[in-house]
């Protein structure tokens, strides 16, 4: 099967319903936006062995690169569009796992309201590689960005944070736990994440500034700190971790920076005056994943910081390097 | 250097100018698109060894994969606007080698007057791949397709076909030649293409059909003739090959099938009714590179299918594969 046919037989399908992508067959897609509304971009690449394992199922791979590209849509406040799919892969590559993939990642853009309207595949030598450029809308000059934080704001996170890590820590066996169900509870975390973009479009007008967590809580927090020139203080014990996550935490199989400075959970993560709290717990009551207020936005001196008290007030040291770095 | 420097420092500068590319900085781009206008997005795939070699010139790289893509633009009419670029690095690329191939993607997207306002950097064990998403702007449905072919148009195609497939094959050692100002010439269409999209932007409400070199003359000529249910008919001694490609005719060192089934061209291949053809003459001579007509669109049996008589109107027999197959 030459990749003509693949794209003809495993892509395309996803393009139904968008008659601008003319079946994937044209040098281009020609899609329309409505008028009032800003165009919000955004590109991701996963890579083999980086950001998911070759043995995860190829349906949760293609539904995990949309994810990282909703989830950042999502911290724009921007609706979902459409997106391209550029891949490169092994030259051995199965036909059969490509088919899988593609079906993963129908049923994800069918859940999170996306359309795949182009793309690019190409083989290589080297491990398999996804980029996806999305495209939304938000109403003009309304995103939420990473700048708008102010002293005194109230900083929230969605969900829970560390669980996708510990999947991945789980998976690559760097740590082992004996309960199957925290096991697979932990893998689903790291393998299928779920993009927050319903409550990210809810926060227009409400959040200050906002991120996802994908780097890692500490280093995704960094980038706001410093857009928006403040500092954030946070309280250990607000800090969403799940019940299982803490059961590892006190039989001291991970510590806090293992939670603190892990990826992947494609959490939001955003800032919010203290008159919009009212309105936040409205959401959260809606929501079906919590929103917890973990902290404050204080002045900096004269860089950005993150202070992390604990339960008796006590400064935890964060570790040098606050997420993964590619190079 | 880490990813947030290289993308600080070396590609954060290409995007001044866009106030909403947030200097890379943010999880996504907020950009704005005239009211009248629908977006026209391309994504192409670029991978070291297979579309451009590792010791090709870095400047030239970043220029070439950002031509693959504006030529896409082009074979719509769209004018470019903005592009996000992610790119697979290899672990041990050196920084001088990422500077250089910013500074030509710099450059090239001043030339072609496209922005950069995203994208992603990650390393991996693999060769090099660049992936670039563009995003164009067309009156709305007015865009130039490939399905547009009709009966009786004539076909035409700009600059010269085949130079950059004699540029590889000479860069690869696979075919040599004597005069050094010949390969010189033959490389450099293989390492730095120029894009058509004043000429695909002027060609909107002229040509039927439209679509670009990028396989090889035959498959996309094919594209275009499956797209819109007819055949053609090309005339050899029509198809601009440059003097110096006929003298490697001439000497026997390559035969047609290389010229016609080589890719890499990114010149325009447009169908236009009869009617136009004095407005094409006009273009033509306003353009610094020439507008050849090179056959006629005939009716189609069961399948399309590209007959090409020689100047004897003998047919010359293309062979099965018509451009390179990634699997």
């Amino acid at each position: 099967m030459n990749e003509f046919e693949i794209i003809a037989k495993m892509f395309a399908p996803l393009s139904k319903g968008e008659e601008g992508a003319f079946d994937l067959k044209d040098d281009c897609a020609v899609v329309s936006i409505n008028n009032s509304k800003q165009l919000v971009v955004t590109s991701d690449t996963l890579v083999a062995g980086r950001h998911f394992l070759v043995s995860d199922p190829p349906e949760l791979i293609g539904r995990k690169c949309l994810c990282a590209n909703v989830s950042d849509l999502a911290a724009m406040g921007a609706k979902p569009r459409y997106f391209s799919l550029s891949s490169v892969w092994p030259s051995d590559t199965e036909v059969e796992w490509i088919q899988k993939f593609s079906q993963g990642l129908q049923t994800a853009q069918s859940d999170w309201e996306i359309t795949l309207i182009g793309g690019d595949t190409v083989s290589s030598s080297g491990p398999l590689a996804l980029s996806i450029t999305a495209i939304g809308e938000v109403n003009h000059g309304k995103s939420l960005l990473r700048s708008g934080a102010s002293i005194g704001d109230d900083i929230f996170v969605t969900g829970t944070i560390g669980d996708a890590t510990l999947g991945l820590l789980l998976s690559q066996n760097v740590i082992t736990v004996n309960n199957k169900r925290d096991k697979t509870y932990f893998v689903s975390h790291f393998q299928s994440p779920e993009p927050r973009h319903k409550i990210g479009e809810i926060l227009i007008g409400i959040a200050s500034s906002a991120t996802d967590v994908s780097d890692s809580l500490a280093q995704d927090m960094m980038n706001v700190l410093n857009a928006s020139n403040v500092s954030a203080q946070l309280n250990l014990e607000n800090i969403p971790f799940s019940s299982r996550a803490k059961s590892l935490l006190a039989e001291q199989i991970i510590d806090y920076d293992t939670l603190l400075t892990g990826g992947d959970d494609y959490e939001l993560l955003f800032t919010a005056p203290p008159s919009s709290s009212r309105k936040i717990s409205y959401i959260s009551n809606q929501s079906p994943v919590p929103i917890t207020c973990i902290g404050k936005i204080v002045p900096a001196n004269s860089v950005s910081s993150i202070v992390i008290l604990d339960k008796d007030n006590k400064k935890i040291q964060l570790p040098q390097t606050l997420g993964f770095s590619h190079f």
